[in-house]
């Protein structure tokens, strides 16, 4: 929710965990916040300091070490006093790129204990400018190689998805007549799906991906690692003779790219550079492409058919929790029109979605919100309802329900695994699991149905939830 | 559900994650696994072995340390062949004394690599004894003291509650007419509750702790840290002239120990010794301790009120999960009688209760199982009770529902923290949500109702859930 | 002397070393290493993969644990194939900003597999520009507030020694007016000591520092932490009043200050851009500041005295490696005239100097190297004299030779501590050892042959020695 | 130093140093006293608290990690207060089987604060035993074992060498009439090597072990992990049929052990037991190994000559300081005859040698210590040498000087690699070094003058150092 929160807010999250003990129960959700570089703030209470050598009852045991690969720093105070300290140093850390959580441990006796004045003074005036930028030279190297290409495209990742690198990447497409491609797995959606440039999303297997770019002879990426794979693979990286750019704000993105020449520093101010400083030109439009019809047939629908459904009805300004894996091409069915538009775990890490709606409704009231969630993710968290109830959060909920696990399934018959038992989750009522944490729920008879409930969504002030019968 | 598997079934638990999302799931659950000293192997998947160096999508970046101070070990296989070589480590370390968690990472394309015949072999047949015992001299002086004690008290801790364990402090407490008691935040229950010499739990303040020590001239400890304090206090732990001796199975424990004689080596083994050590005395008997008569009007009804009739409908072979903080001396009420009877999240972490009433249920499923869960404890993990249903585990659960966060507000209190709107959790229907996951449930109309329902509990095939109205 | 080598020669330092032993051996060393943000790729043996899980002879247990506070990554292929693209991770990640220490493992029957010649040919091709620089809106920032100073002053840091920061902080101070101080505990020399504008180091204790810039209104920084105090000090940080800017390429150390408006990104050409932006004052000149005439009487001679005689043999494009700590205002005694001209244990280490010296004449041969080392930091490393006198680098050492642990006893003082025999280290004839290892050396009768013997070191072609005998 | 003053003297030893940088310099040598198990205390100082989140100089950073995999606790404490809580803590975990070093971070103001009297009253009054046994159950089936056995073999490791574990070991070779091995990479020597059951050191290539225990059907090992290789080799561990047990206090150890049926609990203590219920057999006595005769030409000596020439000249109950590779057998040439007489680098870390002479003469000021020591070896802390001048330790230095890495060259030589030129190491004079240091040295010109030289030793009063040219 704290990660979802400050994504669409563009602020850092604040979250207060309860010890160990809740800290463990929010680490599920922080490989997402890590993976996806969201400034969080992740504050633990610790035992009193007397009482920590004892390991009392909810000692946070080296509290540094608990969240070790997920967080930029880790920190407890050695004094009470230096908490406000080790805080805004915290806060500051977060919100440098490369973004990413932080940890924070402070015993329960600090709280009474009195600050220091003028260093609290400090704190409250100090400022950090921490997006620094591409550097001329490197970034006039991308742009030769853009001048030069015979047949050039672009690639963009979460990195991009701000107001600036959202318009300055469609910018650059129009200029460059650049076909435009999502880097593989992507949490989030930095380009208009509807645009005539945008060709979708890459194939998250090394083989496939080089497949495609292999049309090509200069790659440009920004904003996104090189290349979050996740299909096993053994094939190349990259055909010989394609030369990739690629423009990120995390040295470690950087130096694991195993291809091409990587670029550190802000890639939305980097696209916004680039797009100045290229021509136009008259290379022909990158093709249009339409997805394949959905078989729309019932009584359990087609998931290609439910996301037509849900598009039909959604507002171009929705914001779209995700988290449903049983749709190819999910984000080409959807028309994502303007940045802060679709936010997916970026680990890959369940029970995220649902929070995360609740979280983009409260750190973005202006906008309506959308939660797209398989009926296996809705099990992990789903007390979330209830808060969206008591905060009166008015998130759209479409739980599509297959009975199955059906990431598992499908890489089960990648991998040539015979389907096991534990695939069927059949047995759920859906919507009874909702009413009783206090949401109105009811079950699509009919994909306008679906339409009709996601459009009426936009008025609404309260959550509704809607269960589709997938098949 | 696996921690309270191990720990029912005396076997080792053994569970297989997802990589860092799916470890980090199971985070919360894992510190009290570590705090109760079951063994259990947990496995987590990585991704391919190519795709690790990229941080490709479910990559378990420094997996051994993602779980560091909560596992006694971690491990990530060099070749694929070795992956046996660490599970075999793996289970034969978690169950070594101090037994706990171990973690295991094993990349994707380990699983259809040949395995070396001859290690495999080996591995078969080795067999490890690793519970060592403690020393005799050590034991002799603690047998001095508890001879030469004018006034000596027993205090039992959850490494005591074994059968050989529990038998024995019995026959040590009625061969020396020692009082017992429960060391505090005891997430075991190793004496019968019912005994004449059971003089109920410690407190959890150091204090409060050090005045009821203070009647004693002599306390020995078996299995228990000294001491799991919680309530915050800056006395001192023991009124000088009382001598403390303490068994632990545990080193770390030992040298934590602010006070007292401390003996490495089995509990149970040491409580079997010095039993057949000491001589009868006649020492008057402790006195009788009768809790309070509870308060029985409705039509919420008072925790005590409930305990009472939980306990007059048990069984005394039941085995109970319990997360629910609103009665003192909740452990005091109800009849225990025999070893491997009560289990609680040993520290203190929410959400382990509902799946480990089903862990108990599988793992012995020779005896009824009942949980005792908070509405609040309850939504951490609802999907639970799916898998008590899908996998027929037929356990009471009886839910305990006042609307509020009651420990929470309990700290408040003693922390003169003004109470805030976060205390109220009102606005779940406890029965819906459980009949949303496949479980019969029913709102109770009064304690009768309670009593009838547990007690007809020892005979069912499924889960069932009585939700009971509290104060 | 590897990272003193990639200082001097401006490209990463690289070392192998002997599994957790060597690594250990190193350690000392390494904590300089990563104080100076110097890039070095420490690379260390692992026994042979199968080995690993028996922990043989010479397993590095947990290698990417082994260095963890001090390196900004440690690495350990799951694969033999996979050893090329973790060091040409390891090697483009220690170039990063902020550059340091990485730290890669290797198994021993690694190094006969093969690798995979397309992701080799991959890593050969690939680059990375890692350097990002400040944004322009926040540099703005820092030039409007120089302009409208009253008072304004720099502070350099060690991230400023480079070539072009150097000059631009000549060209800023001169277009500016500003009075010039060098950043506490300052482990390279970023400005020419006899430049008109220098005005000396900072102090090292809060309180002494904040009294220095209490003469100014504006404080601009480059290239060092804020600050890196030493003596401790409660005092606060710097008046009311006073602004601070800062401008590195660590998001730590800007996260970290206590103070101030920091700016993230390279401070050379944040420098270089400042240097451009401002326009010409006619401020008065700062006032020029001489060290005070030193005792020149011997037979025993005053710190002041042998830096003095030192610098009048040395020449000006010398390279000093300095582990010394016996003068106050040291490095005010030394011309420093270009860039690269100092460097000191970066965080206090004891046992850098000698072998940084080699290390300097090995990465740099074109200039002339002098060591200024003290009787004691001698001791920790003897060998690097052999080293100097094999690979034929013409060090000239100074050795000044006090007898006892200076730096020890001025703590002692100020901390109040009764002075202890620890700190006579008298005894060792410094000589004889350097003769034992190889290196011509003789004991120093006057002032005037420590200046001829430094004068004579620029045209020779072995190491040579002196000793200075100090009071 | 301190981990051989820990080792000769049967206490804990306590080591004190300065902040990361100190504890760096240590950390070599600290990977011997782990892989040792050796109880040492290692203290850090830390910055002043209020200094430590501005990362001041000498701020040891995440102090807790810094030596991560090599001790078995590390803290810092989060009060002043509590710092003689963690000390004591520390002192007694380090002396909890199984034993070794531990780590304790103080801040530089804690010092002046006062202790709460309470704790420390309690502090100094606990005490722990530590050292738990084998429980019976598991010694009666390695007993029966051995009783049953056609054809049984005693291994001995580090964990033996106490004066109950030596004698008993004794006892038990000669009750059952069993050949006894020492176990490869062995630090401690176990066994007296004139004893007839006495059959040498076990080779450290697993498939060349197991060659050597084909011969037996029963192997019973004390104190040893299973088993300390060190020469890789896929073979087998051990051929089918052959049964092993082996008692150990590390349940790390027993976990790792590929092989056999472990018991954990004091190996000394088993000993003794085993000792006492075997009966006595008229198996034939094993055969008597003698050492070939050695080639006693000069000038420079064959490794085996010299060790004889020590040999003859020692007295039995020297304790002997061992780094030195140059020989095979190394240990079978020494007369060893009663417990603690050998101490080797248990990591095999280079530099350990010198430094644990004086440790030793230090720790058991009783007994003549000798240090054999290689020309290598010795260069990594010469200054020991001033340690045992300063603190009049009477080492007999033995320094064999080949001028080459002769340990790196067999390895070489192994591994098929060409000898490359770090091979070659003259150029040292070692006396001149010794002398520099101010011990007395000169160089040996025959066999004759080292057994003198040894034999002399035993009455002195100061160090004395002899250089032996070997081949």
């Amino acid at each position: 929710m704290a990660d979802a929160y400050a994504q669409a807010s563009g602020t850092i999250g604040f979250l207060n965990l309860h010890a160990a003990s809740g800290t463990g129960n929010a680490m599920g959700g922080l490989t997402n916040t890590a993976a996806c570089h969201t400034p969080v703030v992740v504050m633990a209470g610790q035992q009193a300091r007397s009482y920590v050598p004892l390991d009392a009852m909810l000692t946070n045991n080296e509290a540094i070490k608990l969240c070790d690969p997920l967080v930029k720093w880790a920190g407890e105070p050695l004094r009470p006093e230096d908490a406000p300290v080790l805080l805004s140093r915290a806060l500051m850390l977060a919100d440098s790129a490369p973004r990413g959580p932080v940890y924070l441990s402070v015993p329960l006796d600090d709280w009474d204990k009195p600050a220091n004045e003028a260093t609290v003074r400090h704190l409250l005036d100090r400022t950090s400018s921490a997006s620094p930028v591409a550097e001329q030279a490197a970034l006039d190297e991308l742009i030769d190689a853009l001048r030069e290409a015979r047949s050039p495209v672009m690639v963009l990742g979460p990195g991009a998805d701000t107001e600036l690198g959202f318009s300055s990447a469609i910018a650059l497409a129009e200029r460059a007549r650049l076909p435009v491609h999502i880097a593989p797995s992507p949490p989030r959606s930095p380009f208009p799906t509807r645009h005539p440039s945008y060709q979708g999303q890459l194939p998250s297997a090394a083989g496939a991906l080089a497949d495609v770019l292999s049309a090509y002879d200069v790659v440009v990426a920004f904003g996104a690692p090189i290349f979050r794979y996740h299909a096993p693979s053994d094939a190349d990286y990259l055909p010989t003779g394609v030369r990739l750019f690629a423009v990120t704000d995390d040295p470690d993105e950087a130096a694991r790219a195993p291809i091409g020449r990587i670029v550190v520093g802000d890639p939305s101010d980097a696209l916004a550079r680039v797009a100045r400083a290229v021509d136009h030109t008259d290379r022909p439009e990158p093709p249009v492409r339409t997805p394949a019809a959905a078989d729309q047939s019932g009584p359990r629908y087609a998931a290609e058919a439910i996301l037509d459904a849900v598009d039909r009805g959604k507002s171009d300004d929705a914001m779209i929790a995700l988290e449903w894996t049983s749709a190819d091409l999910i984000r080409d069915r959807l028309t994502i029109a303007r940045s802060h538009s679709l936010f997916y775990c970026a680990s890959g890490g369940l029970g995220w979605g649902l929070p995360a709606a609740v979280g983009l409704g409260l750190g973005c009231p202006d906008r309506p919100v959308l939660a797209l969630i398989g009926d296996g993710a809705m099990q992990y968290t789903p007390s979330a309802l209830w808060s969206a109830v008591r905060y009166k959060v008015p998130v759209t909920f479409v739980i599509c329900n297959n009975t199955k696990y059906r990431a598992l399934q499908e890489f089960s018959e990648l991998l040539h695994v015979p389907e096991g038992p534990y695939l069927d989750i059949s047995g759920v009522d859906v919507c009874k699991v909702a009413e009783g944490y206090g949401v109105t729920a009811h079950r699509a008879e009919s994909l306008d149905e679906v339409t009709d409930f996601v459009s009426a969504g936009k008025n609404q002030e309260m959550p509704r939830l809607i269960e589709v019968p997938q098949r």
